[in-house]
């Protein structure tokens, strides 16, 4: 039996390891365009940064280490450059000669290649992208050469943020500039604009909504709003699409971006040709919409799955949540599953909800906020994701969250949840318990929530505004129109009010203008509940106002 | 409707603020024996140790601000002497009154107190435990005014081992003395090895398989074992017992060690009568066995969801998983569901599995390691349990694995989990992905495990041990007896030992082993793989020889 698999990083080299050690007897072979196979491309920026240290920490293996152990035929530097799929053959091509493989079973795991974006005057400045060891070698050459000043990185997409801290840490201005009107397109609108504050805290100069209309022969950056940017160089981390232009004029169907269609054994529209990782359509496990995921813990998965296919063992594949995760500067960000913009596109019945918690118990030292959305079905409970900021253990909400929509759990199970808790770790009532609690709460019909971009609407339709922190918190800020009537007073100092008068109430991060809300509805009143409370409110209302 | 709670901590205070939210119009008094309620108990050592500076932040709320949020009637140092049950009473006593007081419901919320071992001479030496604000400032101030050089810790569990670290951290020799053979019986014997080789780095005097025999009049502690220590004081952390003797005179049923008796609602055996928290025995999730848990977390959600009950709300509560967690120095171990211990008294079929994963990428600075174990059904895939023991990230690997248990995953799906994965959060195939690898290669028969405890019996019936490490690894310290035949060589130059010989494969972890068994079964070998392989085996070995 002869293997022959196209790409050896994430997907294709778990997937040849996997194949040894089920089969000692067959034949490996390996392809790949570059240099370098296995190499830790998650790890590039963090190298760019100067955080790791050690080039050789990138190459976690070499095609020497990989015969030792494994047996496997790497050919680094081959490139496919034919597909004669009728009589299971490829034509590989090196710097020095081309020659025909035949193969009995072929895996396609070409990755993704960087989208560079037609920019006018593109190659008077000099640009990177950050894709491979290659990338990273120019890129910290350049740096420790030129010493620039002032970098413009290309997107705000995972690469893009990872590099804007990464430059920045090293000493460099950065200039990120993103197309659409908010960073990270896996969160939403109203948990992005944490991002952004996050990076112009760090002196990061955002250009949002912005795109590049050209870039002049002495080296200024145009803005399409009219600014000019003086840059010593660009990082295009504009996205990335599959490496997939190998296969155009073969029998492999392709789909929506050039993404290979495959099955859920990650089989081709062709016998005995198989296909992982960033180059391909995989389905959401919840909406199962196909679409391309650049990431590597589910390329590594299904390397692994479909050489177990391949081997011939039973296998179905059912689906991906996609669950990410970036650091950018003090601030973490992930999410799982299903956002809002996806819900909303897809035609979902969602609800959304809000919920501030901390990483540890207050009054332990050192304990810092998260906000988490968590998006569900109001009537079956069943989740569809959930997107988290802080400073610390947002990856373990997320990661617990992941789990339970993977494991079909209801928003009333959260509260069921027995996360380990001591001081140090976590809050005896923890915020993914928390957004369990008051999503039972909005099924049950004990509280009423209103969205950020609610209650304006509702307000002019002539409800009344009542924030109830203290005074000193509301003289600090508050919403325009709002009246101020701190919660411990409403028994003792009631509302004057009129109880057909339909109250919203709000709070710093929505605990006590929940208290409120069950107090006032008591009392007669109709009452909805600011879901986020000033928190959120101000951070997504200065952003629409600075960028109207 | 009265309702009146005894107890106002955990379960008790979360009862009490959600029937408030559900009833405006309720009367809710709270009793409680202490001068606090609502105080953070899981933060007392902390606050000796000195990490917590602000004695204020041990004291979560007050009865004025109960008043004032949440129109509570907290009365503090008032003991229940009497339940009148037939007539729906309680008498309360205090320094200067003993009334009656009629309730509509009543909640028991009384939760541990303690267990003081009938020492011989306990009363020569200063002795503290460490349960409430009263005693966390007794030892405080027993600390400062004496500044003692040596204390004698009773009891290695949560409190046990945080007090050591705390007395340690402050600079107090600490000598702890524990009744079983290992601390921590959350976890299992070889897990547990590593907890005490920290602490035994650490400066800890670790004395196990030991008791007091008796405290001499110069304040001498003597061991059953004939050692003899100086100490200053003993803090007694040697388990709690429920508080319910108020109740025994009563009609509710007590059960085991005096816990009570509840159903699904945590209604008692008496007719509007509810309980909740430390005192109560509850049933473990998958093995329904009822038992005390002492632990904050369930108690908090217990309280809520009582308050449901006692308000007309259907619900119906399925058991526990008791997740459990503690920082010993610079490690972390957590367990959740069911140990190795459980399951063999409860008569379960069960595997066993350990791997060794990191809490971040290995290339990124500072990744430490994890040493996981994970229980389930070779069968049918059910997970029974896990323990976890790392520096880092050991809360996030069992939340996860609690939600997996809580869902009914089984091992199979443990590698689907799609877990945030960025090198400074995570790997790409976090450990917990891992475990579900090994399960799935030991359900499908791809690889052989033994555990520590069966390698003497193997090598005793012929087995050949052989460790795939390098030479220069092997020379540091091996199994005795073992064969040093490094892994990358077996290819190139086969055993020599006959095919009929079985052989029993070991690395450092289990990573190499594996792909050794993997080719030596291919090659016509019967072999087993040592799970934990040198890691484990020497650690635990180490223990038994020291100590047996």
């Amino acid at each position: 039996m002869r293997y022959v698999i196209v790409g050896g990083v994430a997907g294709g080299m778990s997937a040849a390891t996997r194949l040894r050690r089920l089969d000692e007897t067959a034949e490996i072979i390996i392809i790949d365009k570059g240099a370098y196979v296995s190499f830790a491309n998650c790890g590039l920026p963090y190298y760019v940064a100067g955080e790791i240290t050690e080039r050789a920490d990138l190459l976690v293996q070499t095609p020497a280490k990989l015969k030792a152990r494994f047996n496997l035929d790497v050919r680094v530097n081959s490139e496919v450059v034919g597909i004669q799929s009728y009589q299971k053959s490829l034509t590989v091509k090196t710097a020095t000669e081309e020659y025909q493989l035949s193969y009995d079973k072929l895996l396609l795991s070409p990755g993704g290649q960087a989208t560079i974006p037609p920019l006018s005057g593109l190659s008077n400045l000099p640009s990177y992208t950050m894709r491979s060891v290659a990338d990273v070698d120019a890129v910290t050459a350049f740096i420790e050469r030129e010493q620039p000043q002032t970098i413009a990185v290309i997107g705000g997409g995972y690469i893009g943020l990872e590099m804007s801290e990464s430059l920045t840490n090293r000493g460099i201005k950065v200039h990120l500039i993103n197309r659409s009107a908010h960073v990270l397109n896996t969160v939403d609108e109203e948990m992005a604009v944490f991002v952004e504050q996050e990076l112009r805290e760090q002196a990061v100069e955002l250009h949002l909504k912005t795109q590049i209309t050209a870039i002049t022969a002495d080296q200024k950056v145009i803005l399409n709003d009219g600014r000019v940017i003086a840059c010593d160089a660009l990082i295009i981390a504009a996205g990335i699409k599959p490496a997939t232009g190998f296969l155009e004029k073969t029998p492999i169907a392709l789909g929506k971006d050039g993404g290979i269609i495959v099955n859920e054994q990650f089989e081709t529209t062709v016998t005995d040709i198989f296909a992982v990782g960033d180059a391909i359509l995989v389905p959401q496990l919840i909406s199962k919409e196909a679409s391309l995921l650049a990431l590597a813990s589910p390329a590594n998965r299904q390397g692994r799955f479909v050489a177990d296919v391949m081997s011939g063992l039973s296998r179905s594949f059912k689906g991906t949540l996609g669950t990410s995760i970036v650091r950018v500067f003090s601030q973490t960000v992930a999410a799982t599953g299903l956002n809002e913009s996806d819900l909303k596109r897809l035609g979902y019945h969602y609800q959304v909800l809000h919920v501030m918690g901390k990483n540890h118990a207050g009054y332990y030292p050192h304990a810092t906020g998260i906000l988490l959305k968590v998006l569900f079905n109001k009537d079956d409970g069943q989740l569809y994701g959930a997107q988290a900021i802080g400073q610390a253990g947002v990856d373990k909400r997320i990661d617990v969250l992941a789990t339970a929509i993977y494991a079909k759990l209801t928003i009333d199970q959260l509260p069921e949840l027995e996360l380990s808790y001591a001081p140090p770790f976590g809050v005896a009532k923890d915020v993914v318990n928390m957004a369990g609690y008051v999503g039972m709460n909005i099924s049950e019909g004990l509280t009423q929530p209103i969205q950020w971009h609610e209650l304006a609407g509702k307000v002019a339709g002539g409800a009344v505004l009542i924030d109830v922190r203290s005074a000193a918190e509301f003289a600090k800020g508050h919403i325009v129109g709002a009246l101020n009537h701190p919660l411990d007073a409403i028994r003792e100092q009631p509302l004057t009010i009129a109880k057909e008068t339909t109250l919203i109430v709000s709070c710093q991060t929505g605990l006590r203008s929940y208290i409120a809300e069950r107090l006032l509805t008591q009392q007669g009143y109709t009452v909805y509940n600011l879901d986020g409370a000033y928190h959120l409110y101000a951070q997504i209302q200065s952003e629409k106002v600075e960028y109207k």
